[in-house]
């Protein structure tokens, strides 16, 4: 599903997000989905790259902090943190980080 | 294999190094875990974290953007990313970014 972001020049920002989950992660799979849609509307978002193995990485791109602030406080995406820390992180880190330089092939 | 980094508090600096391989992936593997292993032996390296699923994503941290600059130079990592260029990466970005912030539970 997921592929490479494919952001405008930087500079720009980025939520580099790392979890553990535990065992039972009923649930989770279904709204980690569905905030990837709504993430994706919402303003100043520029994409997403996400994977899971033994960690699950999931690096969300935006074009400044205000679009990551407004995303953090999003209703729906707020319900999901709560769950997420209740029920299916063991442990998580959120990490903000301004891109300043990109290259790639 | 791979778990949350402990990093110390911000600011520092990440490399967002996101890829897609080739269907032949033969050696990636070895020498992927060989680089991490070379990379944390660096001045100012402060942690990595890694997971692949359709896409690849390899998060390291680091001091300061001189300790990016020696590692991107060293070497045998040299040689690694040109067998990466040549061989393994159909495609793949990387992104320096300075992490202003952090918090986790």
């Amino acid at each position: 599903m997921s592929t490479i972001a494919k952001t405008p020049q930087a500079p720009y920002y980025s939520v580099i997000f790392t979890s553990l989950l535990n065992e039972d992660d009923t649930g989770y799979k279904e709204m980690s989905e569905r905030m990837v849609v709504l993430a994706s509307k919402q303003s100043g978002f520029l994409g997403i790259e996400s994977a899971r193995e033994s960690v699950g990485i999931t690096v969300s791109y935006w074009a400044n902090l205000e679009s990551i602030k407004k995303w953090k406080t999003q209703f729906e995406h707020q319900v999901a943190q709560t769950i997420g820390r209740e029920k299916w992180y063991s442990t998580y880190k959120v990490r903000i980080a301004k891109v300043e330089k990109d290259y790639g092939f």
